[in-house]
């Protein structure tokens, strides 16, 4: 196996692999990079077992093949020599024993390799299923929802977003059973049959730094217990999540009895303000006053060591009953973060049951879900 | 003790004030900061019992005195409470039992303060062999030897650079007997009578921060085992190492066998990349093969589990006898980092026997030395 390549070229497309590789696998092989070359492309592989990425770059003028095979190199190092060469490009030669000769100007790097073909198969999917997506939307829907994912062990698919893809709407949700997100956006070109689909939260963190900033068209092929996303020459294997997501419709209240509209970076400010006692404290709670009555809205929060505050919130509408509501000022603060309108809307119905967020405007579909505290 | 101030100017004072405090204090009042409130100026203190930072806040429009007084407020909380108080202004008020109330717009914080009359007292430091510095000086020559200093229990005096202050001159030695800085600046006004001055590593770090990158006028007040530096309304006290510090004139070699001049950003970037593998071996060290008959030299380094490296170095020049040295790469990474020249002189003498480093341009006093390491 022996090419030389445009360095550039190979490090954007080596990041992105990267990305699927974690520190701290337990399978060997895993901590390495898979490239395999053919006559026609040299395909760049990295897995953790949850995420594989596979890379193909085709042979062209940056690209020049000398002979195919295929390798696996230790990744960390592998990249951090590929960054660090003195050279536009580099030659790439495996000698002996799977040694591995990197050149670039005057430096020689010889690094020990591993055979390929002890590096474990990428599932095949098939792709009748599949359909495409606006990398953009996608997107926009993983960081309205993945922050909400579980990180515990217990009930593993809450770990994950539960996505409805159908003909003309995503619905995206994630709770870990303190809180919830949910949001549909429209699609123009949905599945033409239903796709239920629940994604690790982390797959999908790492799936939105792929799209990055612009707006790629991304293709979905579901399969058994995988999906596959293609991007142009990037293929993201994701582990799908088993078992039955729990039906969260029924938890959204569909009433209230008091309602607040606040504009976003007030209410946001002075939320940071006050966590910066109740942080400090044994319970994390803040309390919220909404006295209808007098049309004020008070929060409040203390730490029996540094002491406590008292806001005076202004709001954009408050009406309804009065009511005094306690809860985890960080669940607020999320919720307020994925928030992307001028205004949110807070609807309450007791002290003791979820309360919702929702955007300041009708046509929006983002319904946030927060379970209050009891504190007396 | 209550006053009005503005946010802004209030902040910049105390982000320096925060700098002597540290949150590892095991003496509580010290994890605070006093405010001494006089009908002329506000004093911002504090401590970490080897670093203690004192500022006046002047009486001005900016800040309005309604009653005098002093008090202790616990550091972290209320630099985080100002930060994000919403005014421009905020007013300050000690309640009873040392409660503070701190309140800008329609935010209102109530503190737990301490009595300011258990806070420790600054030492008393006389002026009469106070002289000034240029602050970019002396930032300079602490940049270009405070990284050499040992971090050790063993042999306090080298944890600190050694200063001598003369009237033409400051030469700062730093050292933790594997390698050596020592720089010397010449000086218009230096003081009359010599001073000689180790001052911890610690110190030094926080005290460049304060400068800065402007070049304000400092006022060295050596002190018994304190030294006083002030900057306009800034009085910075560090602690002084005890103890005699090492002859270490006696070290630097005055002659050698070998020379080689190396391109400062070269050589640096090449040592960058060879350290990539020897950092993962267990003795951390390059090897570099000066061959003056050949006019090569070459730079090696290896780790069993990754695999080796080798450089084919550039120079500027390359004379005397030929030679074979190893070295830990992370000492001549340091050394290259504190120097500013172009070029760099590299002169040995035989493979066991410090080398140094120096400036390629003769009228900069800086002499770097790094031990080798036997690997045979």
């Amino acid at each position: 196996m022996q090419f030389t390549i445009n360095r550039n070229l190979f490090l954007e497309n080596l990041n992105n692999v990267m990305r699927a590789i974690s520190s701290r696998t337990t399978i060997p092989i895993l901590s390495g990079i898979k490239l395999d070359l053919s006559e026609t492309e040299l395909v760049l592989t990295g897995s953790d077992t949850n995420i594989s990425i596979e890379i193909k770059i085709p042979v062209n003028d940056d690209l020049k093949v000398i002979s195919t095979g295929s390798i696996v190199l230790p990744a960390r190092f592998f990249s951090e020599i590929i960054k660090k060469l003195p050279g536009k490009d580099f030659s790439f030669e495996v000698k002996e024993s799977f040694q591995t000769k990197i050149t670039s100007e005057n430096t020689e790097f010889m690094i020990n390799g591993l055979d390929a073909n002890n590096y474990p198969r990428l599932p095949e999917i098939p792709n009748d299923s599949a359909f495409t997506l606006s990398g953009k939307t996608f997107r926009e829907i993983i960081n309205e929802t993945v922050f909400a994912v579980a990180n515990q062990e217990s009930r593993p698919t809450l770990n994950g977003v539960n996505f409805n893809f159908s003909q003309d709407k995503i619905k995206a949700v994630a709770t870990d059973s303190h809180r919830l997100a949910q949001r549909t956006i429209e699609l123009e070109n949905g599945p033409e049959t239903k796709a239920k689909l629940v994604i690790p939260g982390n797959s999908l963190v790492e799936f939105s730094r792929i799209i990055g900033e612009s707006d790629p068209e991304i293709t979905v092929s579901p399969g058994e217990n995988q999906v596959l996303f293609t991007i142009g020459n990037l293929a993201f294997y994701s582990r799908l999540l088993e078992g039955s997501y729990p039906d969260t419709d029924r938890l959204i209240p569909t009433e209230s009895t008091t309602e607040a509209e606040f504009d976003l970076s007030t209410l946001a400010r002075a939320l940071d303000r006050v966590s910066l006692l109740t942080h400090e404290s044994r319970n994390n709670v803040v309390k919220l006053n909404l006295d209808t009555e007098n049309q004020k809205v008070k929060m409040t929060g203390d730490s029996a060591e540094i002491g406590n505050v008292e806001e005076e919130l202004p709001f954009k509408k408050l009406t309804g009953e009065s009511l005094l509501i306690a809860f985890n000022p960080d669940y607020l603060r999320d919720a307020l973060r994925a928030s992307f309108t001028d205004s949110v809307v807070m609807n309450f119905t007791q002290p003791l049951r979820p309360f919702t967020v929702v955007p300041g405007k009708d046509d929006v579909e983002f319904t946030q879900l927060i379970t209050p505290v009891r504190t007396f």
